[in-house]
């Protein structure tokens, strides 16, 4: 039974926001057991193409990706201190759960689909072999619904 | 691969605290088209137990339960104004998501494994057919973990 409006019925991954992602993905991986992940660097703005709340911005953030539950992966982010999601998370409620993530396919249409439940595009971005937007559904779910699409 | 300390690897649920639990319960089913669960309110003390940073609380909540996602349940949560861990939460962050629960089997051996980790139980209790204990995880994980076990 996918739910309609997304297209699935998976949640792959929880996004949580952080101060020092070093110290985090360290006590991570201390806790869980498993190996040090790699810390990466979201693109700069020329291959990125952030926007949030419909403007260009340069932010960027670390992350680091933990698949130690099989089920959904978690990953840590750390905000640069430029405005994002990212950025206005940490400083509205500090660190914590900042999206719920879900691949889907044709994200256009499931974009549209969400802006007819009053739910616009808060922030979106390429990636290398794919792209996401993060939702503005807090209002209505308590979270932010993220919509990845790989290519 | 079990996450050795808590003898797992599956994420079962994903705790949200609201204000209102009607409203979001109903905008919820609305949102994934699904149909509205019952409400339902936790034990009173004398079957519950419930102890918030180590002593006796007469603390409730309202709780709402989706299962639209078919890997990973969404717990909805309205506490009461008693001390809970529920309540605190609210008053710290706002409404957002509260934790991260998985089963485990033995939670006594587990919570013991954690406290080496100096990661004490910062609330528990019992429902019908089981028990929880909400970790104080939050330095360390930047989320609570719910250990939960069923009987």
């Amino acid at each position: 039974m996918a739910n309609e409006r997304l297209g699935t019925d998976v949640i792959v991954q929880i996004g949580i926001i952080v101060k020092d992602i070093e110290k985090t993905a360290k006590d991570f991986a201390e806790f869980f057991g498993v190996d040090m992940p790699q810390i990466i660097v979201t693109e700069e703005y020329d291959k990125s193409h952030t926007q949030y709340k419909g403007k260009p911005t340069n932010a960027r953030a670390k992350l680091a990706f933990f698949r130690n539950f099989k089920n959904v992966e978690i990953e840590l982010i750390e905000p640069d201190e430029n405005p994002s999601t990212w950025r206005e998370f940490l400083e509205t409620h500090g660190e914590g759960i900042h999206h719920i993530g879900v691949f889907v396919k044709n994200m256009d249409e499931k974009i549209e689909n969400l802006k007819k439940e009053g739910i616009e595009v808060v922030q979106k971005g390429d990636y290398t072999g794919g792209r996401y937007a993060y939702m503005d559904s807090t209002d209505k779910l308590k979270f932010i619904l993220e919509l990845l699409e790989n290519f």
